[in-house]
């Protein structure tokens, strides 16, 4: 990875720029060591990357579940870029090819990847989960097979966007969310938001959103929820809650999406689901939980979770061409690919308020 | 029910003796009142009758999960008999057929009941279960759809054993059991031991059954489990104990059923399934439980319950004609239909010990 | 049925009128009987009811596949109307509500009402299926359970498409319809249309209609084709037509719905449709077929039929509710109920033309 | 592939031999230029292989559905040996490991690979499909991840036969069986057993296998069909066959795997066939049929195909493992590798017979 004697000014060692994590709390722009580019693989410059809440975790604690920061690494892993140069085998795409990445590449060797659930590869060399690097780089060297052309009218920091908008896009397929479907959303964070736009692009014909922050409800209403519910972090205030967002949907919830986490959140999402319906644990909070598991069990109310995504990207793409989903409502803050402006952006991420998605511009 | 100046040599009145609950720790065997016989239904002469624990605890306790006994009841609901008299419109049955009795009427006019989930239908009348009488009696009027014709080689008793076996086979059937899932079961009692006939009949090809108690393994591994591990009550050991589970396996663990349903064993069950497995959670435990789920769903395990059971008979007395399961081993004790074999009956089945099922034989 | 004397002045009387079937070719209105209302039933005001191709079947040979009109018979099938009376356990309507009505009473005593397809009931009593009497009538007596409510924004003309919209809505649901499906629509006629109608609801990204006829062609772009294909009758023409079709849709077809049922229109579906896609035969044509099953089959492309449907009301109101499927359109003929206007409405439906729905207004 | 100079005498050069198709009717025992070994890949010294019906189909005609032999090509591909070398990143397998080997190495790049249907890829590279070579040969390179180490009790001969019995597999994979399905198989050659001993595998509780020929009715018995039914040739007897088939199974047939391909299988296949059953077409007979495919599709019996298999040697080693599937009977003739036995061992296969599998010990 030498990078003894380089300059800033040197423009071939500039493209190979990348935000490295090299310490609690500290990113520093410096030259990444590109890969070379075997006969299925592409080269693309990187134009837009967002930053996602595992991003910030790391840098806050340099872990992230059971993942640990022990090298300095990449970070980032939301990306869409242009095509530079193709591998000798590539035929789907020519440079100058705009396109959104998946940033996981797994072995296709192992039982879950030849059954059909690649995410859950033991091998998986995933973006910025240590020690794989990320993606917050001019440039970067991918397998061709998990670069998605764009369609015309979607943007690059759109194609970035199908990221996030995967794991709403997994959740809906875990859950089975179609036009049959009323669903229940606990929280209103990203996550809770990419969901709720996912539901509505499968055909879920009723969403009622829940959380605790005036604000954050009211961009989910005005993303698309059909209804509102605030709620208090009191685990006493369950049964009244269940009531208002039976209420207000006025009808059974047949799938609870629990984006949140807390026992709390479960609690309500176990609770409010009718016989046969589904809870799908998408956020991550607690690693133990205190629900009431045994009542839901006896209700045939199944809890399912999920890992990442697979074979997201085109569909995401195609919500996007269709204007089935519309994601640019979610990128609240921009950056450019600075020192200064990459301190500021995670900064900006980290902080939440009233920041969804922060993006930097490359 | 008032039937007073009956009298116990009045043979028409003794075909109508049923064992009442009546209050706590007390059953009585009174007369009971015959439902007319509608054009769909038959006249059971009762012949087997078995003793659930659900039955215990509707004696001991007067309630069970949110149903509670206010009125007397006639108590029972594993049973088979032979058919005396048929409805009119009723071309399945004669009579003098043997026949298993399936114990809930649906109404068949919700979206439950349409949706093919009968088992999940509000208005269901089950057996046994407040305010609605049970078959612990002498005869009983039962729509003929729910009445199925024995096998030649199977046995009233046998007969009578398709309702606990259902359970085993519903959740077989809700983890969707095939000859590709290595199967871990918590729990070596009736549910436990019925639970593994049935994931043996549905052809998995290696089951481990873990409990606390040496002869309840011992049961289970007489009756067909592969490998059984001895474990403790104390949660802590539940990381060295799964070691063991995998050991002796030898491979992932796809579905867990939890027939015990304490934090204990669900923490066991999460930790222990593979990426991508199922959780049944069939033994009602504690109501609130506290476990690992967060981990367990991040690894796409799905938690599924049961209730009850749907479309089982006949897929159960199919097990028993061919040899796939055989229940005969679980009649650990039987007696007659007298006041004193009756109280004696129940409370073996409630002292537990080596009992696994007690029987009448009316 | 003899009501003689009766006198059209006789209001009482007048209330039950019926269309019936009396010979070939002729139709009569004459009295009707109405059944008792049983403790579950509903009378209904019958207002708005359409004219199915079966209907006309029957007319024009007394036939409809195994089906044969050995007795008079009263009409019609595809209806609503506004409930007059409802039965003592009646609990989900009351007078004045307007309802759709879904024609086919299960036995729900047979297995395959109990395994949640009662479609497929051999017991079925289905309006207008001899020997059963039919619904162009001034009242009906009907299940409640087979009653849905109208959505205030849903006109009783639209309540009677239900019907020829639920077999869209079945065959979507049997093929497995939704957000990633690109599908082929072989036959824009009435079923053609609801099927597209029905598969762009379900979520279908990009759908592609063929048809001999330019009208009808026309009719579907306007309806929400994404495109258009006009074929020829001559089976030689498939290798080419299918190019066109691939070539005008830009991706692989999933899923192809033949609605017409001829040799050409299903070789042409399992010519065009990818591997691993299915091929729903909709339409029923020749009974006999000669097509190329073995390469399909070698392509694990799919034959998937259909019988009627199964528990579409509610998703069908749901659609007309939410705007997501406008029926209106195809209503392009509507009559009185008087002697004259019903042999006028049949005639009009037989001549086909331009005639999509004919429809009664009571 | 130079092959000049080769002696028959030299030791390295004879461990490349193999069965080469040279043109009609013309196998040649030859030189074959192994592959270079990947770090995913081993070396196996071939020890059992089986003869296919394709094999025969290609030596006869050089052709096999729309696959042509337009050079030389290596023939065999239902194998098993012995690991002699493994690749530098091969962590599963060791020198003198028994192993199956699964024929066909898929893309992982293309949508079926990442769906999870990998045997539809359409750029498998599969043994002896032309262009590529096959297995019939004193070694092979192959992917580390396709040879499936042998259980101590199963043979290498039993492991070639995973190949044939994967077929079976696949087919009862497709259309479901369990132990609720009762199944219908038309025709008892090779196809027609493997399918029968994995439907007995998969649970099937009753199998009635049809056929012409008394003499693979008697093995089909004699391998466990629980009855059998010969039949005619005449396509004018098929409803007097249905009645028979019905009576002998005593109930609906649920699946019928046609595994002939004929216009009078495939009718008999859908007409006994069950509303809401499942045809499979496992044989490759006429590609374009006649067929009554609209009648069945009004009873929404569907009609499934399959394309060789996927992960199916897991399960295939399991059933010979527990001994739920015994295939040694299927084993009928033996042949070294010889040239002159090669050609008996191919004149043997092609003559049928009594020969169901001809097997070379290499």
């Amino acid at each position: 990875m030498g990078k003894g004697g380089m300059s800033v000014d040197d423009d071939v060692e500039q493209q190979n720029m990348a935000a490295w994590l090299v310490g609690l709390n500290t990113l520093k722009i410096q030259p990444f060591n590109l890969p070379s580019l075997g006969p299925h693989d592409v080269r693309i410059k990187m134009k837009a990357v967002g930053i996602c809440g595992s991003d910030v975790h790391y840098l806050k604690t340099l872990r992230c579940a059971d993942f640990i920061v022990k090298e300095p690494m990449v970070i980032g892993h939301e990306c869409a870029g242009i095509i530079e140069e193709v591998g000798s085998q590539v035929k789907t795409l020519v440079p100058g090819d705009r396109v959104a990445i998946e940033p996981g590449i797994s072995c296709w060797r192992c039982d879950h990847c030849k059954l059909g659930r690649y995410n859950l590869c033991p091998d998986m060399k995933f973006f910025a989960t240590p020690p794989v690097h990320g993606s917050l780089a001019n440039q970067i060297v991918h397998p061709a097979d998990l670069c998605f052309k764009l369609p015309e009218n979607v943007s690059l920091e759109e194609g970035a966007m199908c990221e996030p908008l995967s794991v709403g896009v997994h959740a809906c397929r875990r859950a089975n969310i179609g036009p049959e479907t009323n669903v229940l959303i606990m929280g209103a964070g990203p996550i809770g938001l990419v969901t709720m736009l996912s539901a509505r692009a499968f055909g879920a014909p009723r969403i009622v959103v829940v959380d605790v922050d005036d604000h954050r409800l009211s961009v989910a209403k005005s993303l698309g929820a059909d209804d509102i519910v605030k709620v208090s972090t009191n685990i006493q205030d369950v049964a009244e809650e269940v009531k208002q967002i039976h209420n207000v949907l006025g009808a059974g919830v047949d799938v609870t999406f629990d984006c949140a986490g807390f026992n709390k959140t479960m609690t309500t999402a176990l609770t409010a689901t009718q016989p046969g319906g589904k809870v799908c644990l998408v956020g991550m909070g607690h690693s133990e939980m205190t629900v009431p598991l045994t009542p839901a069990a006896a209700r045939e109310v199944d809890v399912v979770g999920i890992f990442r995504y697979k074979n997201t990207w085109p569909l995401c793409l195609e919500f996007l061409r269709s204007g089935k989903i519309d994601v640019k409502p979610l990128i609240t803050h921009r950056f450019g690919f600075s020192q200064k402006e990459v301190e500021e952006a995670f900064e900006t991420s980290a902080r939440g308020g009233n920041a969804i998605k922060v993006m930097f511009n490359l």
